[in-house]
């Protein structure tokens, strides 16, 4: 693979503006500008993309993630590979497109977002295609681009529409707990289970954020207390395994996480701990909310057990901070998610409002209309 | 204080024999060889400490750790203590090892086998001085030095009893997860929570281990997996937040830690996240276990709301990769322990037995002959 130009930006110039958030996905009309995620919060580098097989390695590599922003990149990632194609008839062209939205399919497993974002490019290319059946592979490539940038910007509106639903639910003064990074950084905007957050600190209610770090790869170290403090919200950084303790002491008022598929039944796939978390809360008669966009709940995915959970590198766990941390040659289980049973979930929030059990009923009347 | 002296030892020298445990604790006569734990698995490094202000930095900064090892390295501290002291006569002695101890005891707060050892010791300051009262003090020292080889000695022999108790808990094939450090690194030998995991590997039992990373400090990547590798125990690691998806999976048959303070009531105080897994045990209908000395149940202390939680560094979460890994000036809460209230706990190993609730029964009569 080709070395990716990297822009390193310091934090004073443009990619960071105090009090304003970082954009992980910036579209240059020839090529796309990706946050490496991996160095936040100690370095602010934006990585100049230009082909599909970039795109591919910054989602398999992490350098990008989120479910909402794995899908957008991998918009734009077929943008980049769609404009590569050397023909000029619609068959091959429309050839050309699935093949490179097949190889970006397998950068990820488990957040369906990928899948629906690709398949959204697809129908758009047949669409185009169908249109005008010849020599237009500039227009069928603009139309790709304008799908994909709809896709960022719609993203925006749905993040903003969930803040809105779910802002309701906190009160001035609560404990809330989150996991992962299910932010701006993971969106285009706000996130899913930030924009609360974030709309709560726009409108002078004061909440009391505790970030879990997230092991292996500190998420919620890097990027949710990172995101947070910068426009300003009160945010603690715990470890994972203190979250009980927290919780016993009365300080948790509610838990909020995102997703990267929620099951047809309401079962969530989510970052690794996220059950764990809903186990407490339960015990601790918190309730527990998952902020997902409609484009994350998949429908054809009967139960949790239907969900392909991603098993990582050991050395996500022994060596991730530079630093062997565990013995040479030790076995690692190392599972990117786990699957959250619906009973456990007090609510599903989305762009279209907020959804309660039973959700095998309640899911499918989102897409009604 | 004054520069440690390190002998730093390599994996092929007489500190580490494959097959074979390392020792946290050697006495030397004239000074205690203390392995710095902090710097394990990736270097081996003897500390040689003549002094009770070098013992209690190696506390205080968690050189050494884990409650038994802490007692231990105390009682050799308050050794080292009685021998800088100059004068002859016997109250002066005496006010001295008091002093030594005084200091001693503000090392640590949590763990009460630092305050039996002390008590120990200034119990039997009072009795070598009793015997004679004057001129003696190289006998008065050499008394002591008898009784911290004694406590090391017989935790030994506590350690190797609460294994022989645990074993029939554990049938060949079992899953068992623990927590932390709770083995020999932490004790003379076998650990207490590993004790049973020891023995049954000496009796051709397999027991697969899970052993959580236990952030932030990292005492199971770093310790129990490095021990139970040594000595060729199955063994795998979990980040923390992964146990409750393990247990969902049914891969976990029986939790075991070890404690840093037992209340009258039962309740437990242990390394954070402890109280995590004891509620993810119980919806998972897990036999929940805990090994403790005697000398770690302290009837004086009513219920775990009246055990002092250490709070450490924020540094430890932020830094403890060698690398930044969340924002500057991010808030951090980082307490040390936390409270497994007794209702969650299956039962105590000890090396008079075990015993289950009511717990404010069963532990007085521990200690009735």
């Amino acid at each position: 693979m080709s070395e990716n130009k990297e822009s390193a930006t310091k934090a004073s110039n443009e990619a960071i503006v105090p009090g304003q958030a970082l954009s992980s996905l910036v579209w240059k009309g020839d090529h796309l500008s990706m946050l490496d995620q991996r160095l936040l919060p100690e370095s602010i580098v934006m990585l100049d993309l230009f082909t599909a097989e970039e795109v591919w390695d910054g989602i398999h590599a992490m350098k990008v993630r989120g479910a909402p922003a794995i899908g957008m990149a991998a918009a734009y990632g077929v943008v980049l590979g769609a404009s590569a194609y050397g023909g000029t008839d619609a068959a091959g062209w429309l050839e050309h497109v699935h093949s490179v939205c097949g190889h970006l399919a397998t950068s990820r497993p488990t957040a369906v977002n990928l899948f629906w974002a690709l398949d959204r490019m697809k129908k758009r290319a047949k669409e185009l295609t169908a249109e005008a059946t010849e020599g237009r592979v500039e227009d069928w490539n603009a139309g790709l681009e304008h799908e994909a940038i709809s896709i960022q910007a719609e993203d925006e509106e749905v993040c903003r529409l969930i803040g809105v639903h779910a802002l309701p639910l906190f009160q001035d003064g609560m404990g809330v707990l989150t996991h992962c990074n299910a932010g701006g950084l993971a969106t285009a905007k706000y996130g899913t289970a930030l924009a609360p957050m974030y709309l709560a600190h726009e409108n002078g209610i004061h909440l009391k954020v505790f970030a879990d770090e997230t092991r292996p790869v500190l998420q919620g170290a890097r990027l949710t207390a990172f995101e947070l403090q910068q426009v300003g919200i009160d945010v603690t950084l715990l470890c994972d395994n203190m979250a009980g303790m927290v919780m016993a002491k009365g300080w948790v008022q509610a838990v909020i996480v995102g997703t990267d598929r929620v099951a047809a039944n309401g079962d969530v796939a989510n970052k690794i701990g996220t059950y764990s978390l809903a186990v407490l809360a339960k015990a601790h008669g918190i309730p527990f909310y998952v902020a997902s966009p409609l484009s994350t709940i998949d429908l054809h995915t009967a139960t949790g057990a239907d969900i392909p959970i991603e098993e990582r590198p050991a050395e996500e766990v022994t060596e991730s901070f530079g630093k062997r941390t565990a013995p040479q040659g030790i076995k690692v289980y190392n599972p990117a998610f786990d699957i959250t049973p619906h009973e456990y979930i007090t609510a599903i929030i989305t762009e279209k409002g907020i959804v309660q059990a039973p959700f095998s009923d309640s899911l499918p009347a989102l897409f009604a209309d």
